[in-house]
């Protein structure tokens, strides 16, 4: 029954990540808490790198300006 | 005042739909609690298959492999 | 299987407020969308009127001081 | 370390209002709170009019149907 | 520096079950997609059973009526 | 129109400084975007310690083990 949010820059996640992202989480939560997988929901939100600010600045900038790859 | 997120996984939602659960819940809102329609917001967001797990697998997963419409 | 959050100023809402809210919100997905009622979450987050801004004030700001009845 | 969601319509912004954005949530919760922008994270939403309810319309509608410009 | 929220229903979650969720999640993201732990946020809502709805109904109604542990 | 929510950890805001926060968002969404004050909603949620994880781990556990003051 638990909601997982799960945000992060999209930049080419495959299917088969998020296939391992979401099965990771709902066995975290079933061996901790004791939730029922069946009722288990994880949605994943791909943002564009101009949407996410980390430091003041949009990450598409640092990852630009400073040659930082920020993950 | 409320504010309402709605997410269901995208699969062809039209705007009469969109604009029936906008009504919908902003008339359920009055109706139970008294807010006011003007200021009650309604955002919905619809979800790539392939990033919504329920059962520790993607939408997109069961519905391919199980034969079953979860919606 | 939708995933819906509503949020209000904490105010006083009851039980019995509560279950309509959540009866109404998922009577409302399987008539439009015909979403599966026994997957579909709906969660209530109730918020302080200090937390709550609207118009650039903290709603408990705008009741005290205008003798306005934000909802 | 704060975490900051703005959702607003998705009509047009360009990069440098979004990186304006980024950079004055950031400095607003620096000054007041003293939040370490290092690591302050504002995620912009980017939401379709057709999904945007408010007064219990989506927003496309109220702009077509009163010539009102709702922002 | 992916955002994670985890929304459970408030039941006795201890210091120590929050804090295994938390480096279950960190490690995933790490291992999955390569994410830095330093800047990965996960934060978790616990939510009254009265305002949790599964199935049409508050998860403390569903318990008191039916005798089922949904979780 | 914009919703914007705002997560911080719990430790003693003041009434004031979330007044300053709300008038702050608003004022920065009207100037950037021409955004309407009137209709801009800003929700603050304040998050136990226990309950934040930051760099795989509990923020009431940084600070007392690292003697960290992670803001």
């Amino acid at each position: 029954m638990p909601y997982v949010n799960i945000r992060v820059t999209r930049e080419g996640v495959s299917a088969a990540q998020k296939a391992r992202l979401i099965a990771g989480v709902t066995d975290l939560l079933a061996a901790t808490l004791g939730k029922n997988p069946a009722t288990t929901v994880v949605v994943i939100d791909e943002v564009d790198p101009d949407n996410w600010g980390i430091g003041g600045l949009p990450v598409a900038d640092v990852r630009a300006g400073q040659g930082k790859d920020v993950r």
